[in-house]
């Protein structure tokens, strides 16, 4: 086969790219955390699962545990306190266009969407209906079964297809006057395939309900403002695109209109108006904080702080760009090399987020040998390979050599070596 | 007033205490968080609300963000993945009394207490009352009130004595068989009053009731023994005695017997059996795993091991014992030097935590004024200055000198020159 596009190709994206001096901000993969060009180098296509460590997070963390813990003692929690809402409104002006107090650091994604799905729900009485998307993330059909359970709701699952994603007009048959919310997520985790956000909010308002978005994905990948598409809930992820490290807290945000009227379930002190007044009742404070539980994690927030300036500092336009660039390239290399595997995502780059998947009925095979061969995806059930070149630190070329040696894998069957038992744990 | 308890007793106390090794095993006042005798050097009495940095913290954060993170990336996924549980069971071991899986580190204190109320509410059907302690921390009521209104309980608050705590007598009567769960700190967070966990727990079981304990103020100061004491559940926070970090992510217990018939509501992907087959329905994981949500804290909950690895060192019999012991110090020295404060804690050591409270009238401007003395207490509503002498670090000639200058300030009127209007924040 004749290779239309030539690794010197890529490198001229590389030179073009206004984006490329931003991979000297993480660190690389040698042992002093240096970037070299050698051919075997590790690729690593999963900063969708886990961003990559900016440069400047352990310098940030060591001043955070040495200075405001070791020294400040209890009295940097003066600092502390406004540290939930400050991270949460660079957030909001940087990555997902919200404006300030619409945006908090807090628990964990599974959690805020407990939270924010409860206080929807409450907020729409008499309503017993929770829509969710049959292809969406674990966590998302669980937290929504796990609540329609406790509120006696019933669930309408909607079908997605699997690689382009969720149709509007599929959704728009399941929303009746009957539904409290609708949870989705803005780029699906498989496919990357992306819903337009302003048209389902305007659909589901339509009928009264409310759109709780997802955006673990979307965050610091594609364009996201909640507030010219009258997003009215949100939660999402900070370890993936925006950098922030392993098991992150997550944020969650709430239209600023809607918040004095919602009430999320979980009433612990720090959701409390004057909270050391230690009073006798529960009194959610105003704003953004009433969606606060327990004592925020100060050490974690701080790695998260210094990933969303990276992406802040980028500007989340340039970064989408790169990010449908290099999908761009690595679906045309998968056209013309890897003939075995079929794209299960959209292939227009519009709709979809910053990562693709390619199905192959020995996916399991080829993602270890992409590992062995220091390529790093990620296999999805059933038999996708995913790849989430995040924009920041990945290069042109990291792709086409990435595709390089899965075409060479796939012409030598050394996928075959490799077990068709998948481990329990990846 | 002629002095009994000089300080040259309490540097006695010092040469005897088998425990003063570990002073050094914590970063101290020192620009170079070196230990120092110097007469003006700060006297951190705060270790109960958040507990002093280990030496070993610094790099152990280090080696989890630079190492594992930086460049394991994904790939330490499967260290991680055995984290919560490892951490969970050093503390199980060292610090709670508790078997392998019955501990897991997650969320936070809150959201844990959260977690378990619904579940063992659920594990009670049929009964409609709550209990729980009208002293007790706002999280622990707050959280009982929250989940009472959602599931139509009733709540009885029990009223305990604000300096020697909960009678056992008083809530015997508020028990029977409309209790479904009691929610009830080991460990008073004002007064330090302890209650009998062996004797509440049987109390309750009498009456089918299961006891939620908060071990916040109890894990690493005093022994605490789950499985002898027959408890069901249990949550504590890591940041106090336990050293783990401003924030840090908190811990559950549930009694091996119990957990497979137990469900938390916050259905999370971590908490789901075989959780990357990503499968159509929620199947909780079986044993203490079920009760995790989200993906779990990896930077904080390895600060949170290095924490309690120093507790369990140490061995929580003697830590218990000197807390018993500083505090009985500065009890004698209230006495002696301080008459215009009363005791607002129980007087025997046996029956409380590692902090006593002094109350007076202006203990709002006696916090100011030692803190401006380098001497850092907590204030707690609405007259009680609190004293938590952390017993790995803290010396007993420390509170001979926290004392000493309370006394000057007394004698001095100093405390009259700060404002008698408390901050908002403290």
């Amino acid at each position: 086969m004749a290779l239309v596009l030539t690794r010197a190709d890529a490198q001229a994206l590389d030179a073009a790219d206004p984006l490329a001096p931003f991979r000297e901000r993480f660190v690389g993969d040698g042992p002093d955390g240096s970037w070299d060009d050698d051919p075997g180098r590790r690729l690593y296509l999963d900063g969708n699962s886990l961003g990559r460590l900016p440069r400047a997070t352990p310098a940030a963390l060591a001043r955070v545990v040495e200075q405001e813990w070791g020294q400040g003692l209890v009295g940097s929690w003066s600092q502390w306190v406004g540290q939930a809402g400050r991270v949460g409104d660079a957030l909001a002006a940087g990555v997902l266009g919200a404006r300030p107090g619409e945006v908090l650091v807090s628990d964990s994604t599974s959690v805020d969407l407990f939270k924010l799905l409860v206080a929807g729900c409450d907020a729409r009485p008499g309503r017993d209906v929770l829509v969710c998307c049959a292809d969406d993330f674990p966590t998302d059909r669980y937290v929504v079964a796990g609540v329609a359970g406790q509120k006696g709701m019933t669930v309408r699952e909607v079908p997605a297809d699997p690689d382009t994603g969720l149709d509007t007009a599929v959704l728009a048959a399941a929303l009746d006057e009957r539904v409290a919310v609708v949870v989705l997520s803005l780029v699906a985790y498989r496919s990357g395939a992306l819903v337009d956000l302003a048209a389902v909010t305007a659909l589901a308002r339509e009928h009264g309900a409310l759109v709780l978005w997802d955006l673990s994905h979307a965050a610091g990948a594609v364009e996201v403002d909640l507030h010219a598409g009258g997003a009215d809930l949100a939660v999402g992820c900070t370890y993936k695109h925006l950098n922030g490290g392993p098991g992150a807290p997550a944020f969650l945000y709430v239209r600023r209109e809607l918040q004095a009227d919602l009430r999320q379930p979980v009433w612990g002190w720090f959701g409390q108006r004057d909270q050391f007044e230690m009073g006798p009742a529960y009194d959610p404070a105003p704003g953004v904080d009433r969606f606060a539980v327990g004592t925020p994690p100060v050490l974690a927030t701080a790695a998260v702080e210094v990933g969303v300036a990276l992406t802040a500092e980028a500007g989340i336009g340039p970064v989408a760009a790169k990010g449908r660039a290099l999908t761009d390239l690595l679906v045309a290399l998968a056209d013309e090399r890897l003939p075995q595997l079929r794209l299960a995502s959209p292939r227009d780059a519009a709709r979809r987020g910053a990562h693709v998947s390619l199905a192959h009925p020995q996916a399991w095979q080829l993602t270890q040998a992409l590992l062995a061969r220091d390529v790093v995806p990620d296999f999805r059930t059933p038999d996708r390979v995913r790849f989430g070149p995040a924009p920041l630190y990945t290069r042109f070329v990291d792709v086409w050599d990435a595709v390089d040696r899965l075409a060479d894998i796939l012409a030598t069957d050394a996928h075959e070596a490799f077990p068709t038992e998948r481990a329990r744990v990846t």
